[in-house]
């Protein structure tokens, strides 16, 4: 929280951040239509005039609020990969780096980020602001699964499995919007991740 | 269209679909917000009291559409999968029902469902209506692509693996909402397909 001897510079991105998170809040748990400028403030414990500052309209809100989400899940698979480079090698290694892609598709984020998307389908203004953003995106999440898998990408079928794995997640986080799917989804995880590895191992 | 000779209960039953049918087209074009009782009916050339008729409410018109949705989605499955038992057995007969359940996942029906998807996940009336409906038709379909592709979903590895085909068609689906995803899908289809031929037919 802001104090009178914390720098200006300081409190002004405290402010943005909070704004962010209460985006993400906000379409996570009432949907799109609820989250707007005004209530986003609110929740936030902003002004409108100080949210206006920040975000002049509700589109730089919303794709500030999908970069935001993007860097906070980016962090979240830096620290996963760090503790999987201590999982001893082989199908665990594989194991836990599915696993923590699948949960990071399961996350608010991913339930905030959905009400972007859907809504950016029949919004062509929104959907061409953030088509680049998922683009770089995208290539980014495929690299960290790369790496923190540690197998080659130049090959195709490494390529091609890894980024099924990536549309796996994406899928599996859709199935868990409306009811909690976690039973169904770690069998189907600990499933895919013994295929994968057998796939990625065998002899070519 | 109605013509005089036709009986009253038919009249009724074609004025019911033209307004399904323009349901889905609102949702898959225009988003949630538009897909309204009042936009469905001028968009099905029924009055407002007709349409009212059939869907006294949005809740009544919006579930019935996605059964209507679900219903066509099947009838497609059937046609597919008569045309896949026509392929010679092996791997083509693998590939062509994956393909076949991806490509479902990318129609305006798929794009529409998701529409009520996201809505409802932050509306608790509407997601009490569907998550049954969801669980039915998520059944239905494990056991037409099982059917499709000849295996004995009581071997749990099969069982798993199926599942995860159709989390990914999910997944795919989704990554197709913003752009054309079409060339990355067919090169993931085909490494699936391959991948997952091998895993059901692996010797255990």
């Amino acid at each position: 929280m802001a104090t009178p001897h914390e720098p200006k510079q300081d409190r002004s991105r405290a402010t943005r951040q909070r704004l962010l998170e209460a985006t993400i809040d906000c379409l996570a748990e009432t949907g799109w239509a609820a989250a707007t400028v005004a209530v986003v403030a609110e929740r936030a414990g902003v002004s409108r005039g100080a949210a206006q500052h920040h975000f002049p309209t509700r589109e730089d809100l919303i794709t500030a609020a999908l970069e935001y989400m993007f860097e906070t899940r980016m962090d979240q698979a830096k620290a996963d990969a760090l503790a999987v480079s201590e999982v001893a090698e082989g199908v665990a290694r594989t194991e836990a780096v599915v696993a923590g892609l699948v949960e990071s598709y399961t996350s608010p984020l991913f339930k905030a980020a959905l009400q972007v998307w859907t809504h950016a389908a029949a919004d062509p203004v929104l959907r061409e602001r953030i088509v680049p953003m998922e683009a770089r995106f995208g290539r980014i999440s495929h690299r960290m699964a790369i790496e923190a898998l540690g197998v080659d990408d130049t090959d195709p079928v490494t390529h091609h499995l890894v980024q099924a794995t990536l549309d796996l997640a994406r899928g599996l986080g859709l199935a868990d919007v409306l009811t909690d799917d976690s039973l169904r989804r770690k069998e189907i995880v600990q499933q895919w991740a013994a295929t994968l590895h057998m796939a990625l191992t065998a002899p070519r």
